[in-house]
């Protein structure tokens, strides 16, 4: 009788186990006394906690109505709600149209599967989010990247791809990309719903950051320029977990009804609905202004979080690095000049006590090690003083990489 | 240009909308002065709200340290308190083999994304729960029905059929199936985890039930009873919906740490997580001691319904009706005697105002009208006073149906 384990015939994107690049990371990042520029969480002190035990206490008499199995798309009133919000985004839908997702991330995950299938081809902005990619690569259809900049999406290059590989979908983040920090202009978004009717891709916004625009004139998203030409082929996904709660899972998705139906499906042989009393805690926090009281705060915030890195990187490190500062989100995207590889930096910085995410673990191929020298720095955890010791802290660390001191850390 | 609605490329499981059979009686079951028997909802009137209220006061305090992005596998708290629920029930394992899983539909969901793509074969009891046929056919595989009867799925058949055909995967519920209300026995659970090893399929099962026994001999776990060669093709999912709250969603899957973390990987790039709120008001309810002193009271009010049931359908229906009592559970799986088709005799059973699921509904192929003289009755959701005028009315509908009498109601 053989105890050994056996080799499992998973399907094929399952193959090899995932590590998300910063979940590998978290470990050095929670070390105490690190500065953690790493992860896209949050600043736990920022959370209205106050505001969401309010909400909770609302709810609470009206607990045993929260228990029972419920609609799979949501509750009437949190889907009111989240209608009210897209529309002050400018987005006008109706509740056919809107359903309640565990995040953003688990909206771009049900239109990947009710649209895509092994044979079938979706794009991604490169680089992107490394749960978005698994999201689109779990269904089994080729992913492709679009090369992205500092004003996001190349259009030119989406046209000819598109022209060439027919994909089903499109994903971009246009306001505050992750990793890149990158807003597409108007103009530019214009272009993205012709290239998405004309092709027939449906067009998918990742907004979790839409909300926390710190500097420029701000730009609806890309859903709310559609016309009827190109409405069917624009779907809007986003959250409240940047501004509420990540741990929450309270996000939504906007999309032509046929399209957000089965989404529906797909999620009722799934998770079967989000938890109803977090859902009604939600419209509570909505509906009572807690909210949009709270926005502000954190958008005050994080604006001067991103001045205090702007200044820090800019007077620190000056010409070693170079970088575009973001008008919003979470991000910068920084490019270390010379001859420093931002994955050979990292144990030096890890040293240090500095954590940030090199580059190639955003790009649909890591290893072909496209941006070497690039990583990305979250601003939002730590407040101004951790930051600029963050950025003090990877000076040495610079120092010690080119100095080609030893380093007693070891990333395996 | 055109305003028309395109035919948009669904992936092939997506092609035509899914609107499950219980769900689509919605609307008749919740008319009042309706008697339901249709959903499988428990009770709202016996959640333990007191228990629940308790258990989120006891989390209230530190409700900062639950909103930020946590573990995709769940709160190891949670975990620990489900090892140990999980231990009670005769199944050791480790942490590193449980996740939690929005509901064991979620952890059905997970293991079928891992496993399956399009050209795999799984099976499944037939019939059987609408959305576990979904969740398996959602993933591109070819899904086959293993008869199952009073006594379970049919192990000859399994044998015969997996020798053929190859599956990856086998679902069945080994205690009070739904919607057959069928116990295996200890010997069946054993030849069941043979045929596992020996044709290396991953053999599922999904408990959700298994703690509401209300007579009989105590059987285990399919997973509990595995030796050194079945354990690794042996996967267990369950949850809290029939003992706490369906909405809080808390589900639970023990499976190889192989398979498991693959799943980790595909609920990360998903869900991302349950809440943690929610998780840690779970964690509260379940060391407090409130769930371990709940159990008995859902226990014994489900099995006087249950007694109650019985014996309204033998005294009210006699011989127009056959059975067998379930030993737990939810549900009677009731053939009609006689010509009635149970879908032909449910408008006339909608005007008497009761509403039970005709069997074809829970088959792989409806339309094959398999048993179209069974119908699925839950006799959770109401009292037993309700459940002897549900009886009532149904002795009323059968009379008019055979009569031929005009109906009002029709179904479309």
């Amino acid at each position: 009788m053989s105890t050994a384990t056996p080799n499992y015939a998973f399907a094929g994107p399952f193959a090899q186990p995932y590590i998300p690049p910063i979940r590998s990371l978290a470990p050095y990042s929670r070390r105490p006394g690190t500065v953690s520029l790493s992860g896209g969480y949050p600043d736990p002190a920022l959370f209205d906690v106050e505001g969401l035990r309010e909400a909770s206490a609302r709810v609470m008499p009206e607990l045993r109505g929260l228990l029972q199995y419920a609609n799979v798309e949501g509750q009437a009133s949190l889907i009111a709600a989240l209608i009210k919000l897209s529309g002050e985004r400018g987005i006008d839908c109706k509740a056919d149209e809107l359903m309640i997702t565990s995040g953003a991330q688990h909206g771009l995950a049900l239109l990947a599967r009710v649209l895509l299938q092994p044979g079938d081809t979706a794009f991604l902005e490169d680089p992107a989010f490394p749960n978005t990619q698994q999201a689109l690569r779990y269904t089994g259809a080729s992913v492709h990247g679009v090369p992205t900049g500092p004003e996001g999406v190349d259009v030119d290059a989406l046209d000819e791809m598109a022209a060439r590989l027919k994909p089903k979908m499109v994903c971009v983040v246009a306001s505050f990309s992750n990793p890149g920090g990158a807003t597409v202009s108007r103009a530019r978004r214009l272009r993205l719903l012709q290239l998405a009717a004309r092709h027939r891709f449906l067009l998918v916004e990742d907004d979790p950051y839409g909300e926390l625009r710190y500097s420029g004139e701000p730009v609806p998203p890309i859903l709310a320029l559609a016309d009827a030409e190109s409405r069917p082929w624009v779907a809007y996904v986003s959250t409240l977990s940047k501004t509420m709660s990540p741990s929450m899972r309270v996000g939504w998705m906007v999309a032509p009804a046929q399209i957000r139906n089965r989404c529906v499906s797909a999620k009722g042989a799934d998770d079967m609905a989000n938890p109803v009393w977090i859902q009604e805690v939600a419209t509570q926090y909505l509906g009572g202004g807690r909210y949009h009281e709270h926005v502000p705060r954190i958008r005050a915030a994080y604006g001067a979080r991103c001045d205090a890195l702007n200044d820090a990187l800019a007077g620190v490190l000056g010409n070693r690095v170079t970088f575009v500062k973001p008008e919003g989100g979470m991000f910068f995207w920084v490019r270390l000049a010379g001859d420093i590889d931002a994955t050979r930096l990292l144990p030096y910085a890890i040293e240090k006590e500095v954590v940030y995410v090199p580059g190639p673990g955003f790009y649909l191929d890591p290893a072909s090690h496209v941006d070497g020298f690039a990583m990305r720095m979250s601003f939002v955890t730590v407040d101004e003083a951790q930051l600029r010791l963050g950025v003090q802290r990877l000076a040495s660390a610079i120092e010690a990489c080119e100095a080609g001191a030893p380093v007693s850390v070891s990333l395996g």
